[in-house]
């Protein structure tokens, strides 16, 4: 059998507002350009719209220009890095990232969408909602646009999970070779909210993908807190 | 028309030797398992099977622990960090990442597996081989496994491409509500990889696979350099 996953941009969603059940919105989208959801797929779901949900919106004056700064202040537990604009800090979730993860687009003009407070929590109750409404067992990511140090451009990765492992440990698994593997933990939530956003496209605002054929073996519970980095492993906070 | 993307593992690919055309085996296999390769398919490659084709598996003592140290700082400009065994450093490619990007998981015990010198012509190798034999016309990505500073578990990015963006420039596209895109480059190349690594797998050994259905705007002329951040920028080296 040849392994394949396919990933499927959910078009046509509406703008989703505080209080939106985003379970309904993915089925009814899925259902109507007839990908309807199925047992075993993950859902991914952007952040904006689970901050938009949540109602983690915030004003903030576009003319301030420590406005911006105070927030990403509030919404960091450590500043990391500081230059000019750019601001690397720690979120209470543990995160590193630009700007603690506060989004300006997107967005109506004069707001900010901060991070979900908890996004394991958002996807387990997207996950359950799914499988009230559509009676199909789904994995959920969140998923999060981040820049890496080293690397110039951005990569979605997980922010939030539930029932897909976060990382995969492959401890004690032999490689082709018969040699146990060098490699021993994927960070497989990461590489499914990255594919994802290959069809999202930050353009398009398509805030919602599906990923099918994951393997069946990945559905587990979990939590995002497998892919934080305790900082006393941390060579460079 | 729905947006969807296809990644499906090429299996059944023998073990590659030096001097190997990897084109060919790649072509022969996608073929025998009923998914040959078509115009318009990313082709992802892992650096393992790179590196053996071109020659670039070294003798290594499994029981000499500070030969594995002279290979690091042999492959390594730099030293970024060091900790007990781990070491980070620069590549003479500029990818910063662990153990200079040297391998030793799928290779012939004694031996480790050096990254290619210039994984942009190898990849431009395959592709203008693969056009040679079947007449199409795919982009290709050379994958390996990375790690992250702040993230657990490692993904798959690229260190090689050919005939596609490694980062798509957004800037000045305007989001889904009129307002100039915050997010303004993605590492494409890099999610391409990783979403390549979830069909692959470290324990199967599969070394390639395509990715079928990518935006045929991003097919273009790059180099992996646009993905490698100058060190002028770079506030963790």
């Amino acid at each position: 059998m040849v392994r394949a996953l396919t990933t499927i941009a959910v078009d046509g969603i509406a703008e989703i507002r505080r209080g939106d059940e985003i379970a309904e919105h993915i089925a009814v989208a899925a259902e109507r350009q007839g990908t309807p959801l199925l047992h075993g797929d993950c859902v991914v779901v952007t952040q904006k719209i689970v901050s938009k949900a949540e109602g983690r919106i915030v004003a903030l004056d576009p003319h301030d220009p420590d406005a911006k700064r105070r927030l990403i202040d509030d919404e960091s537990v450590r500043i990391v890095r500081r230059r000019g604009d750019l601001v690397i800090s720690e979120t209470r979730h543990g995160f590193v990232c630009a700007n603690a993860g506060i989004d300006l687009s997107n967005v109506d003009a004069g707001t900010a969408a901060l991070l979900p407070l908890d996004a394991d929590r958002s996807a387990k109750h997207i996950r359950d909602a799914i499988r009230a409404r559509v009676g199909v067992e789904v994995a959920v990511v969140v998923s999060d646009t981040f820049g890496r140090p080293w690397r110039m451009g951005l990569t979605d990765v997980a922010i939030g999970v539930s029932g897909i492992a976060a990382v995969l440990d492959l401890r004690d698994t032999p490689d082709a070779t018969g040699r146990i593997l060098q490699v021993t933990e994927v960070a497989i939530a990461d590489e499914v909210a990255g594919a994802a956003e290959l069809v999202m496209g930050k353009s398009h605002g398509i805030p919602a993908a599906i990923v099918r054929g994951l393997d069946p073996a990945w559905f587990r519970e979990s939590s995002v807190r497998e892919l934080v980095r305790p900082p006393a492993e941390d060579l460079f906070r």
